[in-house]
């Protein structure tokens, strides 16, 4: 089943915006068996986006169209659309009356405007948007499915997450197509690859495919295998799974499922601290409240999470956190003995179970001839120990920051285990 | 004059890389007065590369392909490109010469596969490659110009800037084009929209194009217009702009310049906070230190920024902030008397000349009759006053927490100003 898409917007070919939509539908088309043709991006100019559907309808079986459906005048997809199936703009009573609720819920007015954003196409199946104004909706014709879906990223996810990935599973008949995506975190890309190099070997007779998605710090490694017999395919690329858990199991923090958000350390932090009803609170310096962030992130984390302090200065590391004037003389603030003192001052403060504290230097300035950018400083303080490690990441400062946070949350992660 | 860009690889269309070439290039063209047409991303896949190139040919003068010249994959490629252009493959001596170096001074031995790579089209002009092996090629084809990178984006970039974008500019009698880019928070789309309606009608005589951006609590709006008279597309995109600040002045944080990056509320904070020679701390409670991260961000901050308390526990706000037990009792913690407090609690604590801090619902759970999820209080507070409004964003926690934290800091800024 093959599928193309169109991104609609002059933001995208003037490259004010980076075209992430595309990106997004051609993970979760391939996961669910429908490959993506090709991506065609065009500007908002009625006759352009006629002719790019018409090519577009000889080329797939499913034509997926996201940007143009705001409520303002430069969005004229809705009445090209209208041109192209031959059809005309009927308010829909339903979507009006999910509009009307998303401003009274916010207490805000709605416009004339707002109301245009319940007109959808006559011969159009809605596909509610629950997180945002303009529905998704789904055409018919000629065979083929058409789906027109607003541009903002966060409200195209949603409607495809809701109920578009769903409708084209249940209108195709899609190959099974399994995939077990495996996430690492500790090892190099090329290291890993060495590692499992004679497993991976073996996949191709298996006819099972290895991908490596690397990300700063972490790589995430999916198996995936297609075909018509489920129950064969599944027991093979699980027979496979199982192996490489033995290669390589200390780098292993989680594995991502199918429809469901994927793992994050803070989202094992607080499975792990909500299981034995454990608290925590956080040190930072170099992370300037990056790892508060992730950990209040995720929903309910006020069950565990009690605080931080986030200091920067010097003086509020010895005031706030109790670091001993002495081992910022002797060691300076980037050690893993003023790491300590940091994990041990909050976990006393704010009396809880667990802590983590990191100081280091995110950059691009502050290195000293020792301790080049990138050095970070982490540690753990429970009840009974503190225990501190130090890293060197690399030159760019916002991936310091992300990098020493996952480190931080995964040092935590163990020593809860 | 008419650009399309086709990027070539599998790897874009199953959404394993982001496609950032194509928005490097829309940028960079634009810039120089060439309008990107169309993006078109395809697959390895020779026939669907060449009905790629005949369409894009139809559509455009200057056709940019990026991918498919690795030293593994550009059979595919480069052959079709011969099918393509009736033409036949040629070693470059000069090509052959730079790989060889490259090699050389990166001691690493050099594979026959490497060799390939200084095959080129017969009927090509090189662009050097002064960033990796495979060299860019510019084909005069049907009074048209075809361009040929590989998908690496600093390679790509590398040739663009050494090489193809100033023979594009003597090559092509280019239109001067000119943008502004006005950012603006605080007002949705449909309520700007209707504020700028009449100002808007009166573009189109003038030949300006007007384009609405929105991302959460933020609209940028673009303003476009192209010719050959510099001076006077100029004067006439001015002069309407001065027009819309007039209009919606108090909503407008900065402008975007092309090439340049974009700058953020942090940004902002950080450019009025060096300048003035002030500090600021911060005191977090729904936000969980997410503001704090967009400060210490910014390279540089810490000569601005001295810490943060982020406070989910009221026994925190009390004993760290100094927020009254009785201002909880009677207003709860979500409420502009508390925020008011925290904000003052912190500046006192850290001696800084401003503060902020948020107290809120971010959801999804914790809403009570009177405060819906999504109601979030934000103080700023000077050594002179402090004050605090609430605010009712969305139902989504991670959005909630993106936008109170915009809020604050652009709270900040016009109380900086």
């Amino acid at each position: 089943m093959l599928a193309e898409i169109i991104t609609i917007g002059d933001e995208i070919l003037i490259g004010q915006i980076v075209d992430t939509n595309s990106a997004w539908l051609g993970t979760e088309l391939s996961k669910i068996g429908i490959s993506v043709k090709q991506i065609t991006s065009v500007s908002d100019d009625k006759q352009h986006i006629l002719e790019a559907l018409a090519l577009a309808e000889k080329r797939a079986d499913i034509i997926i169209m996201t940007g143009g459906l705001g409520p303002t005048k430069d969005d004229i997809t809705k009445h090209t659309l209208c041109e192209y199936f031959k059809t005309s703009l009927i308010v829909n009573d339903a979507v009006l009356q999910n509009i009307t609720s998303f401003f009274a819920k916010r207490n805000r007015p709605m416009l004339e405007v707002n109301n245009k954003q319940a007109e959808v196409l006559a011969n159009c199946e809605i596909l509610f948007n629950n997180h945002g104004t303009a529905p998704g909706m789904w055409i018919k014709h000629n065979n083929k499915v058409f789906i027109s879906m607003p541009g903002v990223p966060f409200e195209m996810k949603g409607i495809m997450m809701d109920f578009g990935l769903d409708k084209l599973k249940r209108t195709f008949k899609l190959p099974f197509i399994y995939h077990r995506t495996i996430l690492t975190q500790g090892l190099g890309e090329s290291f890993l690859a060495d590692k499992i190099k004679d497993w991976e070997d073996g996949l191709i007779a298996k006819e099972i495919k290895l991908a490596y998605l690397p990300s700063p710090g972490m790589v995430k490694l999916r198996l995936t295998a297609k075909g018509s017999d489920k129950q064969k395919i599944k027991t093979t690329v699980d027979a496979e799974a199982d192996e490489l858990y033995k290669l390589i199991n200390e780098y292993i923090y989680g594995e991502e499922e199918l429809g469901k958000t994927p793992p994050t350390f803070q989202s094992i932090v607080g499975e792990a601290l909500t299981k034995h009803n454990k608290t925590i609170s956080v040190a930072e310096s170099c992370t300037g409240g990056y790892i508060s962030h992730l950990i209040t992130s995720i929903a309910g984390s006020s069950a565990y999470y009690k605080g931080s302090v986030v200091a920067y200065e010097n003086e509020i590391k010895i005031a706030e956190l109790n670091v001993n004037p002495e081992t910022l003389k002797t060691y300076g603030a980037v050690s893993v003995e003023c790491a300590k003192e940091m994990a041990s001052g909050i976990l006393k403060k704010f009396d809880t179970d667990y802590a983590i504290a990191t100081t280091g230097i995110a950059g691009p300035t502050g290195e000293t001839p020792d301790k080049p950018i990138g050095t970070v400083c982490i540690a753990v303080a429970t009840k009974i120990e503190v225990t501190a490690q130090k890293f060197i990441f690399g030159t760019n400062r916002v991936r310091n920051i992300q990098m020493a946070a996952d480190m931080a949350l995964n040092m935590l992660n163990k020593a809860i285990k």
